[in-house]
């Protein structure tokens, strides 16, 4: 069924990005998977095009476009251009909230002018090792030291965590009878902040993931950002916008995969004829299909809804589930349609697959979306 | 998420059917689920409030709305008011567009009044007794002798077979090297047409179902309708409109039963604590939430294709059979988190389990259904 | 694949007890459906051929047989009968161990010979309105007054309880600090022990289900059942024993259900050819096919480890579980095959089908169960 | 439940297979997953201990024992060790039916000492490029010429394809009216036989798969293995016992995984309490184990129907799938229970779940062994 979520606007928008997608990392995704991340250049000729930090206003280089959909957009293109770096998704849908929103002027004039020169690429570190989606369970301290905060601890699982310019760190600061948590911007070279090497996923190769590591690790004051004690509170403020990101993705997956599928059945002949004449394909390809389009069109609603400011936690964390579910779902009975060669990495729906796998994961596992889903709907 | 399918016309219109249905239908539900049909003054009613056959004109006794809004409103009350008789989804989903659409002004002036009086309830006879949904192999015969036709075959599974006045019946009529089919409206009480007792089913006991059988039943030449030879085309035409309206209902009853269950389990005590807060019934609900949200936006949508004129009979048939399937996955997790009074039939759970099954099969059994939609994707 | 539990003993008792069926219990099948409960010439008959209470010894009535086999056998056969009654489910497999292994010398001197003459039709009183799987919450009392107990509370969902001459009804004595709990036998007729009407169930209609209520209920001591204060022990010892004989006739059902799709498939011709043609038809075949056999091994394995009195509580938990899982999956799809036949009461697939829903709920719903064994695997 | 496969010598030998794993394949696991292959001194280390070709008679250096839990003692081990090779299934399961049971005696002298003595590592050659499962569509050709048969074609996804000493290739001869097939022995090192580098696959990386190519390959006449134009049907006939040692292996990682995910939920901590206390995964532990339980109890039973010569096409092609449909569902959720850590490679959940995915489609697809068993189960 026909989508009613984009304007030709974004359509005309989907074109340039394509094309540059196109020139500049379809060459590269076979050399950033075998190196383990998405080289510098690419990020510069991004932000050169205007693909970073969209959101901030003219002063500061972006475009003062704030529209979930071109993210959509950019999303399903670098899904169907089978280039796997999260950039854009981690950049543009997770980081430029805390950068815009919660910042002082003189913190968004220090680095929005070198985040949409794609020289700060920066980090969201979160989660530590042993606390998971338990995000009331971190133990990163950040001391107060005169004008500065020292921060001692260890975050796991960080996106671009090797390679960024810039780390928005939640760490505990205790205020509130101790409960109290703040977001601390760490620099790259800072002493003390120590990142591992990428840590060797079973997919999304081409995204670096890594360990940072805190050791008296001395930040000035004016690195806090957003209200101090309050850091949780913002971490939770924008995790609807990085699920609705996650299920974006999740359904463009399923839909490039269900592509390659369709090419794939309709050439290969056995038992005398191609696959798509067994009934059994037909009607696996029929249930692939209708979920995706039943999915979608919710993920398209949840878009509108986060544009108009309308997006629940618990809408968000149903579509984060249940988008990856769908994808899960498809990504793994299309690649048993390749049969044999569904297992060969030098096919596309191979990468596709073991890069799908995380989702269920990252963003809030899915049991833990459901649980909270499942608490708001109990409370009526 | 809030839905954005209904004005502040269709819930008004929403008040007052429900209020109509509280009066007219809730006291007598019990009544017709032990003789089998609905009765007689309830479709009178309806018919003087404008319930029945408000697309045809108003010289006709309509009102002049094509809205499918208006019918999945209905829909949507008929399943929550538990009173589970096929009346307008059978009278105004089904066949208003074949009394509509395929008639001469002749038959409307012949029909349209006695239908909006709800003095012509009409039954649709597809189904033949070892045919299923396999429409092309019907043999009920109609053969013509000077200015009548002469009908001999037999029906089954007909909706409002028992009590109709008017059925229209497909038959083989031989045009086009013997393929061709036609309708052929034949009366109550027309010699050779005879109607079986309500079968006895497993749910849906307020609406009675019957064989029909035709032995040399003589109709007039002018009781064609639509045009000769090309009955199946017309029935296969129809059928996006019928597989919605299924859809519609099918989303409404899920809907329903996840009501009753969250009342039950926020009330119920065992082990100590309500059963909302045990994890396991907590991520159930979540899951059925999250699965009604999902699909009842996608239905939301297909409404307003069929409305645009743009609903294809994939996309149909998809909803159809995704509709139905969401609704018994939900209405039998609902019955288990009910335990043993799920399965006593004072329990409306208990009702609308046995009732939902049905949806699977008829309109097109999911498996066709699946069919027809991998049919579509795979030719592309 | 060939199954090894039986011997040429059991299958020389199979056909007897299958001609006794055919003879005693067909003929009335659908009588007992319309009047709720089986009737008393039939019990009466049962016991005469040795068919109840086999397992006491022969001056006792009984045959001295101790081999669940042999229940196992009686299970597979009324569901392939197509009588639903409960009878010797309940009377054999779950009343004998409590009347058997509980009871005083001059308690079974009392019960014995009339349960096995057929006269001591008996119930077992655990669940109460309220309270559900959750047999630690009851609330029913047995209050001491001389050589007297005073029965005071509730009873629901009891097998046979509007027909039965005798009910154990668990209650409160309040041993052990309070938390004691004992058996008590009320026989019929016991002032101030009442028996609702049958319980209007969705299925298994030939087998009255109602509640019982004990008002001042007075009972001589000497029909304490077990140690007192110990019942809820003596219950919970007997449950693995009544899941098994749950799983028995759950894979009974299905393969029964099986083998009337099968031939209705083959026999069914829609579009051109036998259904069982169809690809898709073939594989749900299969996959009935294939996951009734795999179970029932299981389920026959357990059946050993009982005689063996190796069947631990979680071994009986995880079969029941899963064989009455495995039932509703198959008879559910067995029914989809049937097309709008399968909706019809005539159709025995209808009444299988509508019988089947309650093993998923009843001697511990699913969930229960699960969240037993889940509990037995982590502790390890 | 006890399983009751194995007698004490089973056991016994599982010791001594254990042990040798532990000394010979566990430390060199990460360096055959780097370098694609099981290395040579492995293999000749398991020759020496009598772990290759164990079913051969003494006096071509095997022991004489046709016993299949042997093999599945092996498969189970080499599982639990988490070294993927498929050296012992491959050899034993797959390879020793053809060359004890097809060869001529002075065949079985020529082969059978250098393959009990780790030097005559045998490969399969069955499917082709683009025909997958389907093996009546090969397309290799053995065209007699004098003494000489000259083989052109070519064979994938070849299991040892790049290191095997011998190959059995199903080739075209003609026969029967061009329908006959026969297994053609060809030695490394004949001109014109090619092997590809090892296949770059999702998993199993530890055990090369190949291309083959033959081009005017010749091989003495004397090469032919089994009847001349029967070769497809000797290979057909070998498929049951291939499938067993797959579903053997199946049953074993499911099982091997869950173990490892039990570990991690009782010691991870979330949101204050282990893992293991959260209702959601104790009853997703409950599922898995029960499935477990239920599927090996019945793969069990189909070791003892191989050894007895009972295992039918079908009852194998139920197992295969339904042993790898399980050992899908198990690995995959085990590692959602390890969260982030579960997509790391360093985490044995990790590999397990990537080498897994293959099960599911080589040894005949699962979609073809439920089309087998459907069309057996129609059949009658």
């Amino acid at each position: 069924m026909r989508r009613d979520l984009y304007t030709a606007e974004h359509e005309a928008f989907r074109s340039a990005f394509r094309a540059f997608l196109d020139k500049e990392a379809v060459p590269h995704a076979d050399a950033w998977e075998e190196s383990g991340t998405v080289d510098r250049a690419f990020i510069r000729a991004a932000a050169e095009n205007g693909f970073l930090g969209f959101e901030f206003d003219a002063e500061h280089g972006g475009l003062g476009i704030a529209d979930f959909r071109y993210n959509a957009v950019m999303a399903e293109e670098v899904v169907a251009s089978g280039t796997a770096g999260d950039t854009f998704s981690m950049q543009n849908d997770i980081i430029v909230p805390y950068l815009r929103d919660l910042t002082t002027p003189a913190q968004r004039d220090q680095w929005l002018p070198r985040f949409t020169a794609g020289d700060c690429v920066t980090a969201l570190a979160l989660t530590e090792p042993g606390a998971g989606s338990d995000l009331a369970g971190i133990r990163t301290t950040a001391r107060r030291d005169g004008d500065f905060l020292v921060l001692d601890g260890a975050k796991t699982f960080i996106t671009s965590g090797a390679t960024c310019d810039l780390a928005l760190v939640l760490t505990r600061t205790g205020e509130r009878d101790g409960r109290g948590t703040s977001f601390v911007a760490v620099e790259a070279g800072t002493p003390g902040f120590e990142r591992g090497r990428p840590l060797h996923k079973i997919g999304r190769r081409a995204q670096d993931t890594a360990e940072l590591t805190f050791t008296g690790c001395r930040v000035p004051i004016g690195n806090i950002v957003g209200e101090p004690g309050r850091g949780l509170g913002s971490a939770i403020g924008n995790l609807p916008r990085e699920r609705l990101s996650i299920a974006v993705s999740a359904v463009a997956s399923a839909a490039h995969a269900l592509g390659l599928a369709l090419e794939h059945v309709r050439a290969r002949v056995a038992f005398g004829a191609p696959l798509a004449e067994l009934q059994s394909v037909r009607m696996t390809i029929a249930e692939l299909h209708t979920e995706i389009e039943v999915v979608r069109h919710y993920v398209d609603r949840c878009v509108l809804a986060l544009n108009a400011g309308e997006l629940s936690a618990e809408d968000a964390a149903g579509a984060k589930y249940r988008a990856t579910e769908l994808q899960w779902d498809v990504v793994d009975r299309c690649l048993q349609l390749f049969g044999g060669y569904g297992y060969m990495e030098e096919y596309p729906i191979a990468r596709i697959w073991r890069d799908a796998r995380i989702q269920r994961i990252y963003g809030g596992s899915n049991e833990v979306m459901k649980d909270l889903v499942g608490r708001a709907v109990v409370r009526g």
